[in-house]
């Protein structure tokens, strides 16, 4: 397969926009990537482009993207998948460069979810990523369903709520270093524990906040990255899993197969290991999925997901550094916009430019798990060793 | 770019399957699409899925496909793309292969349409493929805002309603033989001129029906086709192509620069040229959006699209015959579904087993434009010459 590097990366700041639409997020987005191209680039350089977006406020996405973004020659892909939609367009991208068809392509995700409409669209949302017939009238909608890993998973293994509190507390201080980031202050542990319950185990110190947002990535083919930088971001490995999307077929609550069978993808491609992995960006839509996902994604031992929080080897100066960026529970979480913000920020890391830089990252992993857990996408990123 | 061969299609009837969801109508294209593999497939052999669904009625797309198409291990990856949804999904799956990050891959579409809840959905729709600040409020949904364009088609050229019905009556015609159609009758000229005015100039039967309904493809990479069969069907070509989103935006009513951008992409990766195409699916949810489309393919001159319609060569026996299937007029519209099963259409054409057989058809063409006529996705499919 013809490799595939990433040579511009921006992002908006994510939080409540009230003030601006999709039409605007998308064109800041895409001109600070633009801006980070090293030796320079046109819009007119870009030949496809892939737009995750969950849903619409706007209207029709694809044409939306093209149209605000003054690209209206090029042929736009909207990619939907649940909150693992960001990572997905990244890797449909790939394949389209990796074909020969293009060498040059836009990845774009943007999500409004404070509109103000946002009651409207938050149910909409939550239909539209679970079983309408099943889990939806049995209101398991997030955080409803993943508490119900995230319960059972407390009760088989020595994790407990404080380990929880712990990922909140350490993403938060990630944060904080984070001038795109939602929540940019620090919390302890005693606050997570004591914050009014959203739903059994979850506190509200346990759940992202909802946020707009987008960011956008240039993707080129391995012959035209000279044109553009001398220090490429490699995407080393692309996967996509999936699982049943009904927890009454869900076999084994403490695990998210969906994620096991996307790194399986991704780590094959990249002909890498967990043990190869630098830095993560992992999807901590609430506390404890960070936990689970430590084990999914193989940085920890099955059931021992809390001896790496415990540790601190997941926080910066850690072995392995997971949100650096503050993720999803302090930089935000606009769906569509996530994934890709992920590689915004490994990108940042692997050039040694990130707001809270991971010292000698070489290598990283961007992780989504979405919907009713069914579906979860990793991207590995590299840069050459020196 | 590794070469990528269609060996299996298949589809549901379209229609109004009340008594059915998508979580029937998939399984039931799969089946058949399976069946149709001349030396046998499993679903295992399946190795990713690309979806295309326009909007859902039973909840997360992505995770519906794999849990009724018991594919659980297949990454699927949903496209929207409004009403160029299906050919934009054979697209993304032809780059998955190209790639050479798969060699066996599913492309769905489907869509339910006739709901219960069909008002809602049909609104809900209508926003989501058009700008809901501007268009949207002034009603230019479909089939207003093609009403625009077809009506100054009629002020521009020497085109008429006549021709417009001639082309119901074509498609009408075509469908009668297709067992998968939607409204299996004839009609006549003076029927379409005497129907009831929609909005002018689109009486009712110059109006594709509402339906539901769900097709399959399975595409291989070149190195895999003489497993699953002798008699390939290649994929040639496939375009997206996008334009301005709202009707003030347009330059010039009378035409689809959508469709011109996906053409020219489809046709150059094909390194074939209009007068090459023997049979062709196009784009006719109005009957005058067949006419435009004549020309933006490249199949008429411009203005003289009446032309072709006058003097029968776009029926089955003439010299382009388009819709043998019965198109979107007769076969019927499921969005999602209809790209897809414009390709099951070309792909028994182009094995002589199709239900309106055109004699000697090699090479075809599928063609939507949708959305506020925003956008565009066309494919070519050839067999080798004997």
């Amino acid at each position: 397969m013809r490799r595939v590097a990433i040579v511009g990366a921006g992002m908006t700041a994510f939080g409540e926009h009230f003030d601006r639409g999709i039409k605007d997020l998308l064109p800041m987005a895409l001109s600070e990537c633009l801006e980070s191209v090293d030796k320079g680039m046109s819009r007119s350089d870009i030949q496809a482009a892939w737009f995750g977006e969950l849903s619409t406020t706007d209207g029709f996405p694809s044409g939306i993207l093209a149209d605000s973004c003054g690209l209206i020659d090029v042929p736009v892909t909207r990619v939907e998948n649940a909150c693992a939609t960001g990572n997905d367009a990244v890797r449909n991208a790939v394949y389209g460069i990796a074909s020969g068809a293009f060498d040059v392509a836009l990845v774009m995700g943007g999500d409004k979810v404070r509109e103000s409409a946002s009651k409207d669209t938050f149910w909409e949302w939550a239909g539209m990523t679970r079983d309408m017939a099943w889990d939806y009238p049995l209101a398991l909608i997030a955080p409803a369903n993943f508490a119900l890993h995230v319960a059972r998973y407390l009760h088989e293994t020595p994790a407990t709520r404080e380990h929880m509190a712990m990922v909140a507390v350490k993403n938060h201080r990630h944060g904080v270093a984070n001038p795109k980031a939602q929540l940019r202050y620090e919390i302890t542990v005693e606050q997570v524990l004591a914050a009014p319950l959203v739903v059994e185990p979850f506190g509200l110190l346990d759940c992202t906040p909802q946020s707009d947002g987008a960011a956008a990535l240039i993707l080129v083919a391995e012959e035209m990255v000279d044109r553009y930088t001398d220090r490429p971001v490699w995407v080393r490995g692309v996967g996509l899993g999936l699982d049943r999307v009904m927890h009454q077929h869900k076999i084994d609550m403490t695990t998210f197969p969906a994620t096991m069978r996307a790194a399986r993808h991704a780590y094959a491609m990249a002909g890498l290991a967990p043990q190869d992995i630098d830095v993560a960006e992992v999807h901590d839509c609430f506390t404890g999925v960070e936990l689970i996902s430590y084990e999914d994604l193989g940085f920890a031992q099955r059931h021992e997901a809390y001896k790496l929080i415990e540790t601190e080897a997941t926080s910066v100066g850690g072995r392995i550094p997971v949100n650096a960026s503050g993720g999803l529970k302090s930089k935000g979480h606009p769906p569509g916009a996530t994934g890709v913000s992920q590689c915004v920020e490994l990108f940042e890391q692997l050039r040694g430019t990130a707001a809270n830089q991971v010292d000698g990252a070489r290598t990283g992993l961007a992780h989504n798990i979405g919907g009713p857990t069914a579906v979860s996408a990793v991207t590995i990123l590299g840069v050459d060793r020196d």
